[in-house]
């Protein structure tokens, strides 16, 4: 099993956490903890093996969740994340998500795809997973389709119980509202190394300023657009002698794993939120 | 020795340097060369040894030059750029850059070493290097002292027949008017990834913003802050475990190194500029 | 066009070169050298459009080829070199280079598949690719058919006019004769940061010796084992609490980026050999 | 202070440890743990403020310490690890050590510097401390003065009360006994990505093999030669165009940073010994 935990930081949090663990003949197998001098919080994730059922483990943990008013999650450690990918037309990102997934190196199950566009429907298709077109446009009046499409969305998130969106390179800016509801449960993958290069054609950007160095962003959605807590970066190298274009394919090496690193440590309940910043234990 | 040049691009160009070349019995020993797609503009740079002296090879390359509307500069590879070193409290960057001029890795020789703090002074005499002390405050009056150090140092570039100015982590700003007058031969050390975290303490903007790669940028000096063509750059991994104070020390790490390989190749006349953006032939 | 040659160093080499391009109208549009001073090899790609056909090109640097007795090879640039692919099971690395082909950022083209196994199929029946099934085991008798299966692909580099052979994982360690067979046209990915780790079950040995960083070597095959003219290297970080098989895991990520940069390099006529190591205009 | 223990691995350690923490009024700011499953042990660090002395928490923790025989140790955070650095005519990675020690981000005391050359004496000086020259050769008989040399280093090991030995590039082999006697407590640095190119030359031996990337192994002593635990490892991008001499120099930056890191965490105790591996709590 897996359990996270945060609250205000105090003496015996450790002691209490691992009487109650004990108690139900817990054996811990891995357990980090972070204490935030900025926010005053202590963080904690603890995987163990136990012979009780979960709600055992509950009822056990809720004393000490009550004494130092935890915020706290609990997990069967083999439950896998259901999860949604959003996509449009390239897909280096999904077709990296859908081959670990499958190859059992993420703890996903995807349910679903959903796509603007039709290009990536074959691939979908080639995993044995649904895919659902939701085009984004404008209607017979002229009138922009997203609210729409958006409300489509969320239909499919309720239907197909979903936990976490992944937005593997969906070009289209989701709504303040749907951020808002996704908040905490949406990964984007940004092309650029944040808070350098936000918004359309950050390789373009990287290009024309000039940079040595190109990356890739993974955080979470949040309302204001490619301002959400960062899960995991990386950089690679570029010259003055590559074109803005060949950033773009150098830069798709590294979109993949970076998103993938995300998703997976997301999935694994190793990330936390430390006000906007996170706390990865990985 | 060591020719650069740059021009508009256009047929037998190199054809036409290798005749030169050639013609004083110049033997080849590298050679690197670059179209920018962006500014129509070739660039290139030369390596190669010839028994006659610089003036003969300056001859036999005139009417290259002319043809080609070229800029070019011709330089013995043996000679070593002068070079004024500007720092401040910290002496981690600077001690990085003597100790490599001693070593012999890097082409320059250092006449001597301005700051306007007296911290770093046993270092430069324990290398054997003048210091001037040019602090920067308030005169008697309450008035800044800024444009009269300025001015002092502008009589220690042109007493020291000063090639290059590199700021080691020389914490005032300069003026325009400064930047101006050493324009592509002053190189400062930032530290961030620019363009992230411009200006004051970048690695509490880092902290804050939460990244997890910090770096150093080394760029030319201009009158735009923290704009000017980006020489060399460094990334270091950090974990939501390091505070602020923390980044600051992993962060030197790079600092050193990444300054003195923009001073290594800035000195090898390894650097042209092709418009903002830097080409480096390393 | 793309042109590549090495030949005795000598003065006069680029001006001859440039004078033949010159002399079809040809435009430089990126060129790169090498002295090797082990082996006294000069080393030289240049790229170039021009209007004349390439039977015109050959003809005009036949003389230069004479002269300096010059190893030397002309291809159109968009020509893409045809390349069989071996894989086994595991389909990571193959999944990559299909991926990449089938995206246009990889010089070439795949007429054919061939395996050892049969899980990947599927993934060659989707990316719409011929896939060979060749069993290396016992016959009846109890004999290895490996010197039979080694026949049959060497009867499909024949037939599908085969210029490169990549191993993708390919587990399967090939005969001498056939290593000297395909000498210079044959990338293998070796997942260990050679000379570290030879042989079988890298990841293993690489995990018992304690090391901080993994790593994966795409490099020319040679009757040598695991000890061909090295093209790429990349590294991974990993520490003490991961395990041999997530060394595998991550090992993973960056196989498949560093077969294919290699494979990338060659089909582009990018890779040129100097004695055991080679020259890599990138 | 810092406490570090290892013990075979069980249930309810953590408990009884926070437990005995808890007695003495600790308050734990950083903990790290890691369960070994190749050795089955059990190994922590645990940092944590507490208003008693030493002797009352090591009182706290004896039982805990023999009911799971644990190997355990405990030091007051600020102690600083009295350190003896060797190093022979190359001085820059201990350049970076007495510049690093001198502005506090390693937390150790240099008592006495060794040396068999002088070279390095002036740079001891300036840092202000005692050189000690203890040459290597033949005596007038022709015979090997290296048992005396080794001899009075241990001499200077127990007059300085030296915990910790640090070879900053010092040429010579030690001999077995000498490893043995301090075995856990010298840390050498070698200048190559180990286990490849042990012994002499590892730049040179990289350069013949053709290596695209060369490292240095920061790495705890022992009898075998260069097959000593690994603390750290880095690397650095090469390309043909660099000679071994530039292998040389390319290296020299990582060298110093690579070997501080791993000294850095050993005299903060977040390195421990499982079996042949390191585990690293950074």
């Amino acid at each position: 099993m897996v359990l996270t935990l945060s609250c205000r930081n105090g003496r015996g949090i450790v002691h209490a956490v691992s009487g109650a663990l004990l108690s139900v003949q817990g054996d811990i197998t891995e357990s980090k903890q972070f204490d935030s001098p900025d926010t005053g919080t202590f963080f904690m994730r603890v995987e163990f093996t136990t012979p009780e059922p979960l709600t055992a483990v509950e009822a056990a943990l809720a004393p000490v969740k009550e004494e130092f008013a935890m915020d706290m999650g609990l997990w069967e450690a083999s439950r896998k994340t259901r999860t949604l990918v959003m996509c449009s037309k390239d897909g280096r990102t999904l077709n990296d998500l859908l081959f670990q997934q499958r190859a059992g190196t993420l703890a996903v199950e995807i349910p679903v795809i959903v796509s603007n566009h039709l290009e990536l429907q074959p691939m979908a298709f080639f995993y044995g997973i649904p895919f659902v077109h939701i085009p984004v446009g404008k209607d017979a009046q002229g009138a922009s389709t997203k609210a729409e499409a958006e409300a489509k969305l969320l239909d499919l998130v309720r239907e197909y119980d979903i936990e976490l969106v992944v937005l593997a390179r969906y070009m289209q800016i989701l709504s303040d509202d749907l951020c808002r509801r996704l908040e905490g449960r949406a990964i984007n993958i940004h092309h650029s190394f944040l808070p350098s290069f936000k918004g359309a054609k950050p390789y373009h950007q990287a290009h024309e300023r000039g940079v040595k160095l190109i990356g890739a962003t993974a955080h979470y959605v949040t309302g204001d657009l490619d301002e959400g807590p960062i899960i995991e970066q990386t950089v690679q190298r570029v010259t003055h002698a590559q074109s803005a274009r060949e950033f773009v394919i150098r830069g798709r090496e590294v979109e993949g794993s970076t998103l993938s690193r995300a998703v997976k440590w997301h999935a694994e309940h190793r990330v936390l939120l430390d006000g906007k910043r996170t706390v990865v234990f990985d």
